[in-house]
């Protein structure tokens, strides 16, 4: 049995749902931190527990080079081999060949592409992308799909869109074929689950055809893949807010790849169950914290002698012990617990956007909570 | 009144204290983690509260420098601005002008200098390393020494060591005029000690020569600098060894800059009661675990698949959850949690042997586990 969602309360298209994986249950609305190499960037596991993560993303691209998912398999999967007892996402990737591999050449058959590390050559397949992920042994899977580029015209959408439709046929075939070989198999209640991915570039009619492709497949969740790619932000909001009620109502809706707090709280209330991001992580090794009243870019001399902590309103464990003149310190000294501490504190301030969105889903309140979303620049007092 | 130190057991020189500072008491023989720049790399401050650590070590060089004394000042302290209640000592930045600065100018005032990050011009007296210490509010600082550099003649040693004798008069003096000047006077029973350091190079009777007048001035406690230079580690054993029975039996004696896990507990043996050491925390940043069986090279293929923890005796947060493949994966990929992590484990290692070398001085076992000791060289197992 695949993940099982059950929906508790709604607030408008917005949801307040429960996701039951094999590593346990998931309340969404969701963020779910990214650990691209089977960890997120200088955060110990038990920190991520403290902060109340509920589910992690691991890049299947990356883990495939180091280690390899044959050494992860044989040590049991990725639960095991990172010690993360809480679920686990495996992205197909697809996203990673696009981004990170300029010489890549796409044929029916899958996508031959050069390892950004060494060079050396690759071919990932659907069927690959599967075998691959079925190792990592992921609570959720992603079908194998391409990642249309942006600009592209509606006819190179149109057939970027319709080959991800047959990748995902062949993907959610050899998936049904193998989901017995997950390393975990027999050890836990239940099994992975492989999520069908909407592709369309930047039209709506091609979104459409997407979905209504996968939807025959009858996946047990959806993803709105091929946004942040460079398109502009009104124009993702679009996107996810046209496809959105096109995905079935009763099955997670998970968009990838999003978002800053603001648009994560506007992407639940139309109706996104899941999210995932680099966002709160990248940007604290650079320095950039999100907090209630905004941006604060900690490496700003005015908080040199500033004994507040980085958001007064935060109870995370860096607000609650540490000034932004400590943190302006560290990361202007190049400390290495800067980007510690600032990673903490964006998971808190993002899995507590969350948490309070899953709140007011509850209270039916989600829409008044929108209109008073804090504004994006960075804060003046 | 100047930390207290008190003597609760014996086993042969080496002594169980306590030594009371404005912060707390520490229990002795104590291994102190360097926390140069008011960070232990890596390493949250509630992560130091749980591995016990009682006292962090500052440089007072580069906290000169960055973020400045001043700033400290004003936020309070250096306990107070990096969020650390427990205790902490800091040096007077002599060993640090002597090994960053090739180009320092050495005359009987004090010591002209250039910034390693910019190369700006400063001048460190006596005087001037109070005052900065007095700033930042360490319990434990030291006198103002020169480090003499190895190889030294015997009259380079001679002068050397009278010189830094000389400035331990002026350090004393100035500490004894400005003391109250401490940030958090009043807010806290008892000051900040002042300790005087023993140079003298590799010579046994310079040595005592320098002990002898730094005896005459009555510090409250006293450390062996000048080690650690370069010179071979059984001539750092000698001169430890014949330099520690010269200096006061009741009054805590520190030795600086050492050393290796068995070589601390040997240190002790003989009558140490304080150690820092940049080791077990820069030794993990490059993959050297210190572990119950030796050193452990993480990044060895070896430990590809290799199930078990990095010290499969060790109860430490890492050891307890992490497989040395996973540890391994982590440094081979670059991520920052691999530090983290390594630094985590060998500051645990150090500290669980201090306070086995603790247990063993109060069970009078002390030469017992001494004849024990675990060899050097990496397990082959």
């Amino acid at each position: 049995m695949p993940a099982a969602f059950s929906i508790s309360a709604s607030d408008g298209p917005a949801r307040l749902g429960t996701l039951r994986t094999p590593h346990g249950a998931i309340e969404s609305p969701v963020f779910m931190p990214v650990g691209t190499l089977a960890s997120v960037k200088g955060v110990p596991q038990h920190i991520l527990e403290q902060l109340g993560v509920q589910i992690l993303l691991g890049n299947t691209y990356h883990l495939y080079l180091r280690p390899g998912h044959e050494a992860i398999r044989e040590i049991g999967g990725l639960h095991r081999f990172m010690s993360w007892d809480g679920s686990i996402l495996t992205d197909s990737g697809g996203f990673q060949i696009f981004s990170l591999n300029e010489l890549r050449k796409v044929s029916e058959r899958g996508v031959d592409f050069r390892s950004h590390l060494d060079g050396s050559s690759h071919f990932f397949t659907p069927e690959r992308s599967m075998e691959i992920q079925i190792a990592l042994g992921a609570d959720i899977v992603m079908a194998f799909d391409e990642c249309t580029e942006h600009p592209a015209g509606r006819e190179r959408a149109r057939e970027s869109m319709e080959m991800t439709a047959r990748w995902a046929r062949r993907s959610k075939q050899y998936f049904d074929e193998h989901k017995d070989e997950v390393p975990w198999a027999g050890e836990r209640e239940g099994r992975q689950s492989l999520f069908g991915i909407v592709q369309g570039g930047m039209y709506s009619d091609l979104r459409r055809e997407s979905a209504e492709r996968l939807l025959e497949l009858d996946f047990p969740g959806y993803a709105i893949g091929g946004l942040s790619v460079g398109e502009p932000r009104e124009l993702t909001r679009e996107i996810i807010a046209s496809t959105l009620p096109l995905l079935p109502k009763d099955k997670p809706r998970y968009v990838m790849g999003v978002g800053y707090p603001e648009e994560i709280v506007e992407y639940a209330a139309l109706g996104a169950d899941m999210m995932d991001c680099v966002l709160p992580t990248r940007a604290a090794r650079h320095g950039l914290l999100f907090t209630s009243q905004g941006r604060l870019n900690i490496k700003n001399a005015r908080y040199a002698r500033d004994q507040q902590p980085a958001d007064p309103k935060c109870a995370c464990m860096v607000c609650s012990r540490y000034t932004r003149a400590y943190l302006r310190h560290l990361f202007v000294s190049g400390e290495a617990l800067a980007a510690v501490l600032n990673t903490i504190h964006n998971l808190a301030h993002y899995l507590d956007t969350m948490s309070s969105v899953r709140h007011a889903i509850k209270l039916g309140e989600l829409r008044a909570k929108l209109s008073g979303t804090t504004p994006v620049s960075e804060q003046t007092s």
